[in-house]
C-alpha cells in the first residue's frame, strides 16, 4: 500500500496507472495467461457497473432498445460490406473448430456487430412506420491487436463495449440521430467529470464502412490523446450488401440509413487517469461504489469505544437509508491512519471520522477526498450536507478535468511551435486548407496525428490565416500524440 | 398475431414454445446464420434484465461480489484439471487464428470458468483471513452441442450464465456454502414462481471436477425435466492443481476448498413455459417489463375521447411516480380488441381499460392477465389495489405452478406402472439400493434418465421397501425424460 509518489505525473503515468488498477482492485491485468486480456475486479465492476447504470439511463430514456446479439459471426457475413472487412481483417480471432472437428464456416469472435445486427435486420424492419429504431447491446468484442497491449487502454478483448445501432428512414433523420448521440455522449462524459473534444475524424481515420465518424478524444496525464467515444454515420452502406430494404413514406422502396455509436472500458481508464492523484483514485460521487465511508476512532475508556461503534452503525443506517452507499470499517487490526489512507487509495469521495468527541457533541468530522479538507458537521444536518457535497465533488473535479484539458489546447500555425506543444503534450489546433494530402503531410512533419476537424468550437479565426501548406485555409485540424 | 390454439399443450408444446418466442419478441431463434444462437429481443431482454437484477440483489446480499473474468482459455489452463477437460473437450470452441496467423497457443471459448478463475485465485487468495471469498459473473459460455438445439433450452451460445465461485478455509465450511447457494437458488425460483425438484446427480452426471452436483430441475409442459441450477461442491480438485495453498487459522498451510454454482437462460425458458397460456405469456409481476398497461377506450364525442387520453397518461404518470412499470397503449391504427389480445400474448400481468363511463364516474376496470378477470376499483385505491394484486398475481401464478409439478410427481416400487407414468411425463420415485449398476439398470429398463436422490423430502419412506434390483432400499431415486 501506501502513496505512489512522483515528480511529474506526466511522466511516470504509465506506473502509476500500473500500481493504482493494481492496488485499488479495479482491474487485475498482465498476470493473465492470454495477453492483452485482464480480469475485471470487485471494486473496479462495481464502478463499471455504477458507470454502464449512466449511460442505460440516457440511452432508455431516449428511445434506445437493449440487445444482445451472438458472439460469433460466420466469415461470410463479416465479410460482406468490403470496406468493412478490409478494416478488421487482421485483427479478427477466428473460431476454426468444435470439440475435436473443424467447422465447416470458420467463426469470428465480434470485432464490432454491424453485420450481424444488419442481417437481422434485414429481416425484422420493413417499413418506416417501424423507424426510428435504436438498438444497443454491452457486450465484449475482440480485436487481435499486434500493438503492445495496455490494461484498459488497448486490449485485445474489450469487455466494456457499447455499441448502439439505429436504422432511420431517410439521410436526415441519421443526422438528426448522430447529433442525438453526440448529445448523449456529452451527458454522459459530464456526469463523469470527464472533459473531450469533439473532431471530426479526418477520411483515412474513420471507421471502415462509414460515410464518416465523429470522436470524443480525451487527453490523459501523459499528455497523450485518448479516444473514448465515436459516432459514426453509416449511409446505406450495410443496409445496401444486407439488403434492408423499407417502404416509405411515400410508398416507394429504399434502403435504409443507418448510424452506429460505441463506448468502452477506456471510459473507466480515463475516470481513474484523469481524477487521480499521488495517493489513489479520486472517484466522483455518482459512480462510487462506496460514496461515503465512516472510519471509527476509537480512544477513552472501553464504554466510549462501544459508543463510536454504535454511532458509527446507526449513522451507516440513516445514511444507507437516505440511498447513499455507504460503508462502516470496523477492522481492529488496522489503525485509523492506516485505514485513512487506503480509502484514500481507493477514491471514496467523503470520510466521515468519529470519536469520543464526536459522539459527544454530537457532530462528525467530514473529510472530502478530493480537496482533503475537513470539516464539522452537526448529525442533524448531515444528510442534506452530504447530498449537497456529492454535487460538489463532482462539480469540482469536473472543473478540474476541465481546466486541464483547456490550458493544454493551443492554436498556432508555426509549424514548429506547433512540434514543440505537441512534444510537451498538448493538443494543437492549426489552420487547414481541408485537402487530405496537407494533413497526411502535416501529421509526418509534426510527429502527431490529425484527431480532425474540431466539432465543438468556432473554427472561423483559421480563415483569416493561411494553411502551413500554403493554400487559404478554411477550416482547422486537431493535432495529438495519439494512443 | 392471434392466440396459438392446442389442444394438449404437452403435445404441442414445441410449437407453442417457438410460437411465442417470436410472437412477444423474447427471442428470435433459428434464423442468425450460425446454429444454435439466437438473438435476445428488447422485450425479452427485459424480462431477462428484470430476472438477473433479483438474482445480482440475492447475491450481494449474501456477500457475493461480481468480476468479471476473460472470455478465451489457453489450452493448457482448460486442460489442467483431468476430469474437468475430459467432461468438456468434445464441446469446447477453439479459436486458432488472430488476423491471418496461427496463434502459438490455443484459445478455448469458456464452457465454464473454474479454471481460469482458480488459476487467479492461485494469485489472489493466501490466507484464511481472505476467506470466504465468493464471487460471480455474468456471461456467455460455449458449448459446441452436437444433440439438436433448442431456443434458450440447448444452445451453443448460452449467453445468460451466471456463474458462481466460492473459495474456503475448510471442507465444512464449503459444505455450509453448499447450503447458502441452495438457500439463493430457492428464494430465486420461488421469486419467479417456477417450481422446482433438488437432486443430488448420480456420481456419472456430476459436473466434471466436482465431488458431488446437486441439482435444481423443474418439468416443463412436455412432461420432461429441465434442469435449471446445479450447485458443485468442487472439493479441492481444482485447488490442487492451481495450486491454491492457503495459511490455515492454525498456522498450517494446505489447499483451499471451492464451490460453483450456476443458471442460465433456461429460467428464461422456464418462465415462459410454466406460466404461458394458449393466449401467450402471463409474466409474474415481479419481472414484467410492462406491469399495467393502460388501454384507453374511446368513445362518445371529440371531448369524451380527449378526456380518455388525457386520464390515461395522468394516470400512467402516478402510477410510474408510484414505481410501478406501466405503458399506456394510445396507437389509433389498432382497436382495443385487438390491444387487449396483443397485451395478453405479451403476458403483461394488468390491464387498465378506460373508457368515458371509467372517467366520468371515477374509477377504471382493472384486468388480470392470470385469471383473465375484471374488477371495478375507484382511483383513489387504485395503487395500492395494484400493488396487492402484484403480489396476488405472483402468488397464483407460483400457487398453479407447484400444484401443476406436484401432481406430476408418483412414488412406485412397480418397474411397470414406473415406465407408465414416465411415459405420460410424470417424475417416478422408487425405491432404491443406492448401487450404481443397479441405477444404470433402472434407467435403461425404465428408458429415462436418473435425476438423483431427493434433498429436498423425506426419503424414510423408501426404507420399509425393497430396490427393485432386490436388496433392501436404503433411499429414493428420481428419474424422468429428461431434456
Amino acid at each position: 500500500m501506501g502513496k505512489f509518489v512522483y515528480n511529474d505525473l506526466g511522466k511516470q503515468f504509465s506506473e502509476w496507472f500500473d500500481w493504482i488498477l493494481r492496488e485499488a482492485e479495479v482491474y487485475d491485468y498482465g498476470r493473465y495467461p492470454a495477453k492483452g486480456m485482464g480480469i475485471w475486479m470487485p471494486y473496479g465492476f462495481q464502478i463499471r457497473r455504477n458507470t454502464l447504470n449512466i449511460m442505460r439511463r440516457l440511452l432508455d430514456e431516449t428511445g434506445h432498445e437493449e440487445i444482445l446479439l451472438p458472439l460469433l459471426i460466420p466469415e461470410h457475413i463479416l465479410g460482406k460490406e468490403t470496406e468493412h472487412i478490409r478494416g478488421f481483417e487482421d485483427q479478427v480471432y477466428w473460431v476454426t473448430h468444435g470439440g475435436l472437428e473443424p467447422l465447416d464456416v470458420k467463426l469470428a469472435l465480434r470485432p464490432t456487430s454491424e453485420t450481424s445486427l444488419t442481417y437481422m435486420e434485414s429481416l425484422w424492419i420493413k417499413s418506416y412506420k417501424q423507424l426510428p429504431k435504436k438498438y444497443y447491446q454491452v457486450v465484449s468484442i475482440f480485436r487481435y491487436e499486434t500493438k503492445a497491449t495496455r490494461a484498459l487502454l488497448r486490449v485485445r478483448e474489450v469487455s466494456m463495449f457499447k455499441e448502439a445501432h439505429t436504422v432511420h428512414e431517410s439521410f436526415e433523420d441519421s443526422e438528426r440521430q448522430v447529433r442525438e448521440a453526440l448529445g448523449i455522449y456529452r451527458r454522459f462524459f459530464d456526469a463523469l467529470g470527464i472533459p473531450y473534444l469533439i473532431s471530426r475524424r479526418p477520411e483515412w481515420d474513420k471507421f471502415a464502412g462509414a460515410i464518416y465518424t465523429i470522436a470524443f478524444d480525451t487527453l490523459m496525464p501523459d499528455g497523450k490523446a485518448l479516444q473514448i467515444g465515436t459516432v459514426h454515420n453509416l449511409g446505406q452502406n450495410f443496409t445496401k450488401v444486407f439488403e434492408v430494404r423499407i417502404q416509405k413514406r411515400d410508398q416507394t422502396i429504399d434502403y435504409a440509413w443507418q448510424t452506429s455509436y460505441g463506448i468502452s472500458e477506456r471510459v473507466i481508464a480515463t475516470l481513474v487517469s484523469i481524477h487521480g492523484d499521488s495517493r489513489g483514485l479520486r472517484l466522483p460521487f455518482k459512480v462510487a461504489p462506496i460514496q461515503v465511508v465512516i472510519v471509527p476512532i476509537p480512544a477513552g475508556s472501553d464504554e466510549q469505544k462501544k459508543a463510536v461503534t454504535e454511532r458509527a452503525l446507526e449513522l451507516a443506517k440513516v445514511l444507507k437509508d437516505a440511498g447513499i452507499r455507504t460503508y462502516v470499517d470496523l477492522r481492529d487490526d488496522v489503525t485509523p491512519g492506516e485505514k485513512f489512507n487506503f480509502w484514500e487509495m481507493k477514491g471514496v469521495p467523503v470520510r466521515l471520522d468519529l470519536g469520543p468527541r464526536e459522539v459527544m457533541q454530537g457532530f462528525v468530522t467530514v473529510f472530502r477526498r478530493d480537496l482533503m479538507e475537513r470539516s464539522k458537521v452537526a448529525v442533524e444536518e448531515l444528510i442534506d450536507y452530504l447530498k449537497d457535497l456529492g454535487l460538489k465533488i463532482d462539480e469540482e473535479l469536473s472543473r478540474k478535468a476541465w481546466e486541464a484539458l483547456k490550458s493544454r489546447v493551443v492554436r498556432t500555425d508555426d509549424i514548429s511551435e506547433a512540434r514543440e506543444f505537441l512534444r510537451k503534450g498538448y493538443v494543437v489546433e492549426m489552420p487547414w486548407d481541408g485537402r487530405e494530402d496537407c494533413a497526411v503531410k502535416l501529421s509526418e512533419d509534426l510527429e502527431a496525428d490529425a484527431l480532425g476537424i474540431p466539432m465543438d468550437e468556432d473554427t472561423s479565426w483559421a480563415r483569416e490565416k493561411s494553411c502551413v501548406c500554403g493554400g487559404k485555409a478554411y477550416t482547422v485540424l486537431r493535432f495529438a500524440k495519439k494512443y
